[in-house]
């Protein structure tokens, strides 16, 4: 939790950090300062004080939402520095962080650097601060385990909130796809139809989501899958447009919207084939869920989450599957890790593959998916099932929103 | 253009390049790969050889719409590399970069560094990877001169089309918002009603406009204004939700829709007073009006674009208001420059401020946004006009999008 960060930042020996960027679609700006359309903008935090909060005068009212200490860039004057600086712009960019450095009495010591931003500009600006403040050492770190995913790792109750409330949103837009596809048309030869009769593709069904997302409010910051037959078999292939809707071909709708300007994300997928199912695809589906199942019967507090992805591998290898226990890189079976944290980013702490610390754990205020799957693209198919669940102070697993699991979706006006 | 890039790099003295990231909302990796649903990628270029793109393997068909010279992460040992690096994942991730650039020959010279993208993992991989591979130098360069905003600053014809094509939607949708309010029934206090009678709020429209916007396929990764009253008099204010919508009171639309999956922007301003105007109001709207033709008139091929940012502030002063030319940070009077470059970076070269580079020119190819404004808030009030525009190669400044500079917008169901 945010209330962590002192305690993480201690614990990592930093002495400070700065974040940089925008604070929309930036999840450690975002977290900080809790978004709005504030662009360019500089975070800096000394451990045990207060974040300061630098922008450009014109974002002033959006700044003061954060309720965070300001202070305008034009505190600084960067054309005196730019001109002490021989025009070199990345120089003076750097004399002036060091101006802000200075006032917040941060003269050395360990500084993490974060951020999702113009890694030029920064690792540039960096490079010349170093030396103009030889006793402070930047520090980088990983995506997968930075101050900030450690503390975003457990959310407190208004985040889950925000994150339920996008669950709600998830669903009731799956819903309505659902709806629209099982009541058209379709042709003799198995093809969906639009209301003028012409071929239903996964184009229109992408049009028709995005659509629905933006009704309510929500975004989707990092796209979603929506894809048929050998589409659906290779994971994050989201969809070909061109592809016309057809009877029995697996569907995969992996759905991720966040709230609008940067914020919470849900993760959600359901499999499904229209009419009827091939007696293949049926058994491979039925496969996932029994696996999907297992594992809801089996997640308990505290374990290790890659000890369910090991599990995971094990139940679908029983079946004769290729999996990442048994088969380097395989592009058949089952080729993911079980699921990830999800909150300000739509992949975050705790991370469930093989070679993840186990550190990464189901502790209480986690937030993950968990979404074992099937792929078979030779065979024009795959399969992945996914909820999004809650590790709740009392150790219950809560699934955040509820939809059914049903792969077969009778046709409203289609008998086989 | 993007035919450009060998040429920069060599004038940079730049042997090579990588960037890092997604495809999507991220420009260069956009402007090399053409975007897509691939995340944590990677290109790297040698000058005067074709890009490689590194992916993750579940995400190679959309890697190969690309066009490029692809290689999957996992020819490269990651697991193994992690055990040599006992554990420590920013060395390892660094010694597979290695690899990579041995793989592609590129063991000396200067490395260009990009990617909108986590700075801390690409701070901390390279400061490894600049131990492991000495004689390589890793450059970063400013948001506003990379090469590839020098790149980028000249558009082909495709990407002209494409503008055009944005315009298109920005405007439909303006019109859409304008036909919108202008139809609402009016309360006695002149707060207009929606169709179930109670006020419209400036959250209601920002909701319309979402919707209307995703209508297009389009999206609004860097948000848009609406904003009516003070906040209009705020540049960068988005727009207070629980405002009211009043006639009288000075709207700011600024609009910049772009292509779903980080694609190209358009940019465009226009500001409204619904019902009647204000005399003061009607007269600062004039104002910009008049320098708006001014600039219109006076645009010529090749000159620099910071000496209209000049010419404006030159004319906003002989009106008696503030601007950067006379006032060190002004919050009133004209506070901004007067446009820049528009493409898959909403803001890009060439750049308009007064300590711009006297390079960035009305060179052809170029497409700037012309938007001049006055801003009052503690008169409740703020004004901008803006356009995109193109630098024809036949010398000619043409608009890519027509709409009316009504500033009075006629209430149908209303009359002073």
């Amino acid at each position: 939790m945010k209330s962590d960060l002192d305690a993480i930042m201690q614990a990592r020996n930093l002495d400070s950090f700065i974040v940089f960027g925008n604070a929309e679609n930036n999840p450690p700006m975002y977290y900080l300062t809790g978004g709005g359309h504030v662009s360019h903008a500089t975070v800096i935090k000394k451990r045990g004080e207060q974040p300061v909060y630098f922008y450009n005068d014109m974002e002033r009212d959006e700044a003061a939402k954060s309720g965070l200490k300001l202070t305008p860039y034009t505190k600084y004057d960067y054309n005196e520095l730019l001109n002490k600086a021989e025009g070199d712009a990345l120089l003076a960019s750097a004399m002036r962080y060091q101006q802000m450095f200075d006032d917040l009495g941060i003269t050395q010591g360990r500084v993490g650097v974060y951020g999702h931003y113009d890694v030029s500009m920064v690792f540039g600006v960096l490079s010349h601060l170093q030396k103009l403040m030889p006793k402070l050492e930047f520090i980088g770190e990983t995506r997968e385990d930075s101050i900030f995913l450690r503390a975003m790792e457990t959310k407190d109750e208004n985040e889950v909130e925000r994150i339920r409330k996008m669950g709600r949103v998830t669903t009731s837009v799956v819903g309505r796809v659902r709806d629209y596809l099982t009541s058209c048309d379709v042709r003799d030869d198995e093809v969906l139809l639009k209301e003028d009769g012409t071929p239903l593709t996964v184009g229109d069904v992408h049009s028709k989501i995005r659509l629905w997302v933006s009704e309510h409010g929500a975004e989707l910051p990092s796209g979603f899958i929506f894809a048929i037959g050998r589409d659906a078999g290779v994971p994050h292939s989201s969809g070909n447009p061109t592809d016309l809707m057809r009877l029995g071909q697996t569907i995969v709708f992996d759905f991720y919207p966040a709230e609008a300007g940067g914020g919470y994300y849900y993760d959600f997928t359901r499999t499904w084939s229209l009419g009827y199912a091939t007696p293949e695809a049926q058994e491979l589906y039925d496969q996932v869920k029994e696996v999907y199942d297992t594992l809801s019967d089996n997640f308990d507090l505290n374990v290790a989450f890659k000890d369910y992805q090991k599990m995971t591998c094990e139940l679908f290898e029983a079946n004769g599957h290729q999996t990442l226990l048994n088969t380097k890189a395989p592009i058949e079976g089952y080729v993911h890790s079980l699921g990830h944290g999800v909150g300000l980013n739509i992949h975050e702490r705790p991370f469930s593959g093989l070679t993840a610390s186990d550190d990464q754990r189901l502790a209480p205020g986690v937030i993950i998916t968990s979404e074992p799957g099937l792929y078979y693209p030779e065979k024009g198919m795959g399969f992945r099932i996914e909820d999004t669940l809650w590790v709740r102070p009392d150790g219950v697993m809560e699934k955040l929103a509820e939809f059914p699991y049903d792969f077969v979706l009778p046709m409203k006006k289609w008998k086989k």
